[in-house]
């Protein structure tokens, strides 16, 4: 039987949507400066919308960076808080020519909305808000728990200002516990609770040889060339196989419990059509020895994301730049330290340094790895609404990717995050073409509401 | 005692400078698409400054690419012919936030005229025009030899065209040698021919591994990386001391003479003094047992001149590109064939290319090494109208750069090249802050005037 929430929720959705949708042609892109005002535009739309549902206190919060968006609703005494998080910027929307539509022009395909940010993470942050509505809305505007929601604009960036806020406002976020919709479930129509997140080091290497520019034929053979120097060094950060050889990277590696392992083998995973459909390359790489999951949820691993510098235009240049930058990152699991694995990763570069190169390793940013017990309340509680919504036993995973404010949020606020994600493995995050499955959007909206409730006990 | 045609030279300096300033200010960038009707603009002022000076059957020929400029003036019944070549077009200008001023509004500052095209070619080619104004100006509309003229649009793009057009019209060129100015003095004051050129082959790498960008969270440890590739590969292709480990590549390289040898001992070279003014690096790089001369004029080279793909911008992007680019050249010296060095090089890269990483390797274009005789009668003549004008003897070098068009005049028209160029060693060709050194454009006029007086006997 659904509650007035759920029914309400039902009979808004087109309207849900059409909402999403102006939020998703807000190009939000938080590490471009040129779009900063867009940014603070998704904040302040956010902001006004949280007002309308009924939400107090709302505010857009200042900082020296993007602002962050808070309202709570604190009327439910004696029942639990809930810390609502999302995040209202993206990545950008980079190749362009291989989208298929516009990134911001939002399109429906297939039972699909296609957008940058569709489900990472505004749609997935949306339907937070939605559930918040109709609960509100088709209850005399009361909620059936304590609510806060803290919302950011610089998660793909690096979450620097909420970090410092959850750091020096602990009291403005407390509650006991938080919920954060920015995972993926493991396979459609498979409710998911994920419970690891891997942490991440971001860094740049910048590789200075000759003082400028120089003519590859006039110079070529005698002048040091950064793009060499830096393929030297990156051929040596991974051996052929994959496995990294930063010395002591692994000494903190954390094995999975043997259950764990164990629960993980049982997921309906076929490694051979991921390798089809989802990476589209002719074989799978990486550390011998381990699964796929193990490999992307386990271990920690290092890629290298672009290369800039000299010239990278049609046709033929013919020059030995003076500087050249590789943008490589490392994937971190527990009990591995974000700093401490930088200062390894830092000697072993410096130690590769060729002669006549001079060379500049900076950290850019970094977050550490977590795991969550699935014995805690609000998990039980979680896995009880999705069964309600979905039909089906919640299945416990890992993600390999970082959400650094989960670490945050255990470590000023002292409280757990159930991490309730409605994405789906092909949806494309952080890539062209990036989509939310409508279904997921709606029935994501209706688990948020049967978890509230469940709480409310 | 100076000629008729160099009072008029010097009486009218300020107004040639003013003009070659009207060059340079149009921005004829080959390589960039946007730029064509910059190219075709800076052709047909060519054209018209060739008739109006005097110049016969001026002709802007249209190519598939960009265009040629052809005049002559044939009426000299007896005295041999030649062929001055020279390019309009120019490298781009970026990394553009390292010119002390705008690459297209060339700018006088202590003697120098900066501006991208300064030396490299406009104002070396443009001496020529100038140089026959002053002759025909002086002289009743008449030159003490023969001259063609053929200037092209697309040197700093591989000259398919002008190679095309030597290739399949040598009666329209037809010479008793060429005269090309695109090459350096060896220092200040030390009139210079340049008799060897090394040729190259320039290349891209292009890899794939995924069939879209994925996230580097969700998937690192899985999936082959393309940069990471490309490093592996590039990190094989030369050893740390600079020597190019593909198979046989220096099978074919032969040695300069003893007595070539010998005379690069006494040019004065000092190779503390290259490293800190002209290179700026920590130290030379390049392979052991050969001097910087040896390294940069008869020695085969290889440098990675960008690596386009992934993530570039300011800031971090958590992505696994699909695919990335090295753009990869080497130059060669004789007597290594060009298509045979990038046979060996794709066998070798194709051996190299990592499990799950598909290669694209593609040849962008290629020119011939070439070495001229010193003891052919233009060379002579050459030589002693720089005595006339530089009151010095000239010393003979090579040149570390490409110019593919003496090979092209060498083999389809039968002629040798004079290469008489005033370029000094500092002079930023390919790089931020190119110029030409003014007192080095007067006297490459009047060394011009003097050596087609000279071939007048």
């Amino acid at each position: 039987m659904s509650s007035a929430a759920i029914e309400y929720a039902r009979s808004n959705y087109p309207r849900f949507l059409d909402e999403l949708k102006t939020l998703l042609r807000i190009p939000s892109v938080s590490t471009l400066p040129e779009h900063k005002s867009d940014v603070l535009a998704a904040a302040q739309w956010l902001a006004a919308e949280l007002t309308r549902i009924g939400m107090k206190n709302v505010e857009v919060i200042a900082t020296p960076g993007h602002p962050l968006v808070y309202a709570d609703w604190l009327n439910a005494t004696g029942k639990p808080t809930c810390l609502c998080y999302g995040h209202y910027d993206v990545q950008p929307p980079d190749p362009l020519d291989e989208w298929k539509s516009q990134p911001f022009e939002p399109i429906e395909r297939n039972g699909n909305l296609y957008a940058r940010g569709a489900v990472d993470d505004k749609g997935q942050m949306y339907m937070h808000v939605k559930a918040l509505e109709a609960l509100l809305k088709s209850c005399n505007s009361k909620l059936p728990i304590n609510i806060r929601v803290i919302l950011e604009g610089e998660e793909e960036v690096g979450g620097e200002q909420i970090a410092r806020f959850v750091r020096e406002h602990p009291d403005r976020l407390q509650a006991d516990f938080a919920l954060v919709s920015d995972t993926d479930m493991f396979a459609s129509e498979l409710p998911t609770l994920c419970v690891g997140l891997r942490g991440m080091i971001y860094t740049e290497i910048g590789a200075r040889g000759a003082k400028t520019d120089l003519h590859s034929g006039m110079y070529g053979g005698a002048v040091p060339n950064p793009f060499i120097a830096l393929a030297q060094i990156i051929a040596r950060l991974k051996d052929s196989a994959g496995r990294i050889l930063i010395p002591g990277f692994y000494d903190a590696v954390k094995s999975p419990s043997a259950d764990e392992l164990k629960a993980w083998q049982t997921l309906p995973f076929d490694e051979e059509h991921y390798r089809l459909t989802e990476v589209g390359s002719s074989r799978l790489t990486g550390e011998p020895g381990f699964s796929v999951l193990e490999r992307t949820w386990a271990r920690p691993t290092l890629d290298v994301h672009g290369m800039p510098g000299g010239f990278t235009g049609a046709g033929a240049k013919t020059v030995i730049p003076a500087k050249a930058v590789a943008k490589v990152s490392m994937r971190l699991v527990p009990d591995q330290k974000p700093q401490q694995a930088f200062a390894q990763y830092k000697t072993y570069v410096e130690a590769l340094k060729p002669d006549g190169i001079e060379l500049d390793i900076r950290l850019i940013h970094s977050g550490e790895a977590i795991v969550i017990g699935t014995d805690n309340l609000y998990i039980q509680a979680a896995t009880r609404a999705l069964k309600k919504v979905w039909n089906k036993d919640t299945v416990f995973i890992r993600s390999g990717g970082s959400i650094p404010i989960v670490g945050d949020f255990e470590r000023h606020l002292k409280i757990p995050t159930v991490m309730m994600g409605f994405g789906l493995p092909d949806d494309n995050i952080h890539a062209p073409n990036e989509k939310f499955h409508l279904a997921n959007f709606y029935r994501g909206i209706e688990s948020i509401i049967e978890f509230f409730e469940e709480l409310a006990g």
